[in-house]
């Protein structure tokens, strides 16, 4: 596509980029208030257990202590994205949970003062496996459940499931029997978790009209106003929530979490600001982890290689309390019943309550999950079919114009397009033929995801304000959040194309619920397209306004001007020409003058989905391949990744190093999903807690990834844009397996595929013919 | 006028005053941030001097110290209103001027290296009062004149009258003739400050990008935004104000200071945030004084009781550099050609350079030092015609429809109405006739002021942007600023009465750059008129918004349609109501949502004056006249005020108790100035550098005072109201005057009437047959 761009499409360093590089860039955890007090949490040891009593005797003589909390001092208002959690707790019911908190002068007071609490537990059993969870005979970790956060229609609980997702299309049973080739399989991933560069912290100031402004790093800072709200029991519009810089979040900052509230609480008791910030060892026990799934995975193609049936039975370890993350089999279905065209499909996901560390939502959301067992499958059913599995894909892949067994109508759609050219460029055919080499393997795995928006709540929209200042420079108030991803950069380039300035010339305002107008939050993919779209039409406001005030004091009409590059020129005769900025000074500085200021709001024509799963969830859909090429290490099991290849349907690149960045760090993760993390638990005791022992990929672990990018201009999305936050991780860890099933001749279908599994697989092949089997450890 | 209103007219505590009742208000002294350093000033103790040479060394060697600046650090500019200052100087022309700067660790670190500096001096000869400044064989204060900060056309000096303002009207000299009584006389104002209980502070931060942030208690932040970068040579787009709690201004914060840009610099070259705040004795010696004034006063009038003529010519010291103090003439101006009808007139001022610190912008800004004069010659031309003052002034009052000699269009005008019922209000018939008591007496004085904004800059005007949010809560980023006036309340007010919810509901944000609409600043008691146009004006566009989403949602034509007290409601059915916030949430959840935002700018329909001192500067006028009863302590010779009256035109009483604050809070400030206030200087050097000594009124002092507010509703303003802020302060001190003439018999026209001033009257009273004289000491 030829670019008309002036300043998208060009490689634009991200505005936080020097700050980081430099260190300049103050975290939560640099921050500090007049007055400012340190939270800290009292852990419960024990994954289930009672609180027999509690002392806070010693805690409260230590010098420095203000204040010591403990259910009671809570709002007695159940939270959590389904009612079943609270801030402080008088039964825990996983390992870290908070019985108390207290605050004090200075962090190291308040360490030692949460020590000095004294709290006697009564231990119960516990269960920890999700599929015995499930029986009707296990412990129940919850025996109730509320339907609201004011605790009205209290339901008495039966059994452990938390949620049952069930979709089915077509006659999966019948076209089961109706396949000539049927694959089987049970696919489990791990916990896994974002160990990111910064813990958890948040700070919570309390004003004398009780007004509560909490500072957070959280990713959606309108859904976390109205969390704090309900669960302090008073109205959204009495809290400001104002966003720090995120040092990472990948979804774990998605929503409000039980810390936070606690210290909101020891705030307004102390009548002070009271900062709580994790530390490492917290980190991990108190992060929300990835949801391990066990997948029971049916799937059946006619010799004709046309794909007729998949059926899947997911069961999720969602440890002690539902999070938002309860909410990832909506995607996982997505993926089931809707990547490659597939007539008949049947998803069941249970959700189920354990006494393990409760998990959340994390990059992707369902769907590495997902294409995990999708794509190892398309390759098994391949392999059965006799068939090349690129060719296999490419009779099913999705179309244009296609509408989804659950509603989803997708557009543009170059799913063929990302997985031949992700095979080309990974040599895919030479290597898996002739030049074939012992324990060398390449892989491909693809992918389809939410693009346009995600209507999973009220609204789905997006706001922005452009307001201009007598120097030019425009300050855009962005409903978009930027994580990390670098959407303050694309929403300021998008309205710097826009208006025809620089980059330079704008200043990002973001996540800020007093300033800046309503956004859902980061994710699902959707800042680019949703959030653009609403900064394009702002900046089109005060273009408009521009030129009409360049065509009063030029007199020439509207229409035959246009800016660019920072000047107002007549198309009729571009080298007449005068300075934006100057025209904004000639309509401000005169008698009657007037400033330019523009604002729009973007919804996208999404749907929610219905009771039975059915609705066009987004205005567009995102399709992508990966391709991976390793190499086994028969002495050690290691798997060496050699090269990724990453093809992406982005509809318009806008940035092109950020795009890059978006790429490298989610195939990243995704290695890292593939082959080394996984949140070791033993009896709802993390194993691992440090970053030594949990071992992801360092930058010691990067590997080459060619990055191709594919435009075919969206045409709904902001210049054709659609997004790529979630998508890069999304096929990186099928991919791979497939490789390691291809080096191996034997198929590992649990993640990580760590080298002891590896080593396993070897001495099994060596002692049988090849074939593909589980590894089990 | 009856009141329709909701929420104006009734009392509403102003935003802040929580905050600062109950100590919560942080202000800029009490910020910090990672890795901040703090500032200090190296200050001159010599009036004129120039610098020898500068040793750091000692200073520098000084563990915790970063940094130390000399004036070859700071860009090659000069500041101020007129160009004729340096942020550090290698020639000092007052004490207090700083010669280098220190950054350090902490505030005791950066004072003990200040005074490490080895600064050595040439001490000069200096020139301390402006008459003998005038003459040609003074010293020149400053050899040369910059015509702007790049240093072009540089002129020589060859006196010390930095500005002379003539204004001439009718046939003055004639007139004085004609007139069948004329009084000369000269009045002296002294050098007065604002004694804020708040001192100079500033906050800089680069950005690694090359943004500046400052944090200023400024009173006119975008002004700031362009000075500060135009000292530091960058463009403004570069530079971000954000406004903190001013803890009292007066005008001392309407333009930026020296030590603010050197901080600046200080924070570039260390690369960290630098913070700087005065000390007390700092502040008496390094903030801006309102002007001394010796204005020689001829004024005549007809036997008929008909003014004709006023002449005036004032010399003002203005210290040794220009801030936009100097510009207060015009201020004076207008009073001496325009207060009352006077067909002739003639006003010569001159700006005079001294070695004396310099004087800048205070309350009333060159009002109250007019109406001491005129005010004063007003009784003094009664006298001698021998009418009552009160009904010579009614004489001469100006009227409606009036166009004064400068072209000021005088459209709503009460000021007959406040003479008669201040006059009524304190007895004055009575206390001057049969019930006149010895050594008491009453007096009167009124006043003219700008209302409806002043453009004295190329834009006069104020822009507002309101937000809804699915709370109802209301985000206004507001022009106005709030400087304790309470304008923040204010606005609040009008945006909640035009939009039909409380106050409550409204959050404003205001005095950020970055954030805001433009804004003048508050000067000129424009606040209400200007801004208050601009917060009903975009509270008016959300409530069309928001009706045609409740027409939409309720299927009743807006028109049919209005909001009061948090509701929407049909007119023709008004039980037929539903909540304003579920109409916002109705709007935006639900598919092509929408969400609430309106702005507006207003540009009052002002004139800058043209080279002649013509033009309409001011969209209204505002009136007033005070009342005042005093006692003589034959003893001591203090003046006891026994009670103030206050009448003022405001158009509309938009918060009762924030008026009433500003009443008091002016004649309170008038008090001082007529009695007390003085900063006394010897050769340059102020002598009375501390509370105790320079002796402003305190609580201990407050009299009674009687506020009447007059409202006829002004057809430009806010629901009719006008401003308050400065007119307050203007006439107290010239009625006291006025009254202690009457009770002494004896006039004295320099201010402060001290005891010393009055007991040397009561000698001069004894020895002679009582008659007007001039006090001198």
């Amino acid at each position: 596509m030829s670019k008309p761009f002036s300043v998208l499409g060009k490689p634009t360093p991200r505005e936080d980029a020097l700050f980081k590089v430099t260190g300049k860039m103050d975290y939560l955890a640099d921050m500090t208030m007049p007055g400012m007090l340190f939270g800290k949490l009292v852990r419960s040891p024990y994954p289930n257990a009672r609180v027999v009593r509690i002392d806070a005797t010693a805690a409260l003589a230590l010098p420095g202590v203000k204040a010591v909390v403990t259910a009671a001092d809570m709002p007695n208002r159940k939270i959590g994205f389904r009612f079943d959690n609270r801030p402080l707790h008088t039964k825990v019911s996983c390992v870290g949970d908070a019985v108390a908190a207290v605050a004090a002068v200075d962090e190291e007071t308040a360490r030692e003062a949460a020590e000095l609490v004294q709290v006697e537990y009564e231990p119960l059993p516990g269960v920890f496996d999700p599929e015995q969870a499930m029986e009707p005979t296990s412990p129940l970790v919850h025996t109730e459940q509320w339907m609201d956060v004011a605790g009205k229609q209290v339901v008495p609980r039966t059994n452990n499931i938390a949620v049952h997702y069930h979709f089915e299309h077509g006659d999966p049973d019948a076209a089961l029997k109706q396949c000539d080739v049927v694959v089987e399989e049970k696919f489990t991933v791990p916990f896994v978790t974002t160990a990111t560069m910064e813990t958890h912290a948040t700070l919570s100031v309390w004003d004398p009209a009780g007004n509560l402004t909490v500072y957070t790093p959280t990713q959606a800072p309108h859904l976390f106003q109205k969390e704090m709200a309900e669960a302090l029991g008073i109205s959204g519009a009495k809290v400001r929530v104002i966003g720090t810089p995120i040092g990472g979040s990948f979804g774990k900052n998605l929503e409000a979490h039980p810390f936070e509230i606690v210290t909101a609480v020891l705030a307004r008791k102390t009548g002070r600001p009271v900062k709580m910030s994790f530390t490492r060892q917290e980190e991990f026990i108190g992060s929300r982890p990835r949801q391990p799934h066990v997948m029971y995975v049916k799937t059946g193609a006619t010799k004709d290689g046309k794909l007729q049936v998949r059926v899947c039975r997911a069961i999720l370890d969602n440890g002690s309390y539902n999070s938002w993350g309860a909410l990832t089999p909506l995607v996982t279905m997505q993926s089931f019943t809707s990547m490659y065209q597939v007539p008949h499909s049947r998803y069941d996901g249970y959700v189920v309550y354990t006494n393990n560390p409760y998990s959340g939502s994390m990059r992707g959301y369902g769907n590495p999950e997902a294409v995990w067992a999708i794509e190892q499958s398309m390759d098994m059913l391949a392999e059965k079919l006799g068939m090349d599995p690129i060719e296999f894909r490419l009779k099913n892949v999705n179309q244009e114009n296609e509408v989804t067994p659950q509603g989803m109508k997708i557009t543009t759609c170059n799913m063929d397009k990302c997985i031949e050219v992700a095979a080309e460029r990974i040599g895919f055919k030479a290597k898996r033929g002739e030049q074939k080499q012992p324990l060398r393997g390449v892989g491909l795995a693809s992918l389809i995801h939410v693009g346009g928006g995600a209507r999973i709540y009220k609204s789905d929209g997006s706001g922005m304000i452009v307001k201009l200042d007598d120097f030019g420079r425009v300050t855009v108030l962005s409903g978009a959040s930027d994580m990390g991803q670098g959407s303050d950069t694309t929403m300021a380039m998008i309205v710097a194309e826009e208006l025809g300035v620089s980059v330079d010339d704008i200043r990002m305002v973001s996540r800020d619920t007093a300033l800046v107008p309503w956004d859902t939050g980061v994710h699902a993919t959707r800042a680019t397209f949703v959030c653009g779209n609403a900064a394009r039409l702002a900046a089109q406001e005060c273009k408009r306004q521009l030129l009409a005030a360049a065509s009063e004091q030029l007199g020439i009409p509207a229409d035959d001007l246009d800016v660019r590059d920072r000047m107002v020129f007549q198309k009729s005769n571009p080298k007449n020409r005068t300075a934006y900025d100057k025209i904004v000074r000639g309509l401000h500085f005169r008698q009657n003058g007037n400033v330019i200021i523009g604002h729009a709001f973007y919804d996208p024509p999404t749907e929610m989905q219905d009771s039975q799963y059915m609705g066009n969830i987004s205005a567009t859909y995102l399709f992508g391949a990966q391709a991976a090429e390793v190499e086994i290490d028969p002495d050690t099991g290691r798997v060496k990744v050699l090269k990724i290849v990453a093809v992406h349907d982005v509809g318009t690149v806008l940035n092109p190093p950020s795009l890059e960045g978006q790429v490298d760090g989610g195939v990243m993760m995704g290695i890292g999903y593939a082959l080394q993390e996984e949140l070791k638990l033993d009896q709802g005791q993390i194993l691992n807690a440090t970053f030594r022992e949990y071992g992801f990929p360092s930058v010691l672990d990067a590997v080459p990834v060619e990055k191709v990018f594919l435009e075919g201009g969206d045409p709904l999305g902001p210049f054709g844009a659609k997004g790529i936050g979630e998508p890069a991780t999304v096929p990186t860890a099928a991919a791979i397996a497939n490789a390691v099933a291809d080096a191996l001749g034997v198929r590992i279908t649990d993640a990580p595929i760590t080298p002891e599994k590896v080593l396993k697989a070897l001495r099994q092949r060596a002692e049988q013919s090849p074939q593909v089997a589980t590894a089990e450890e």
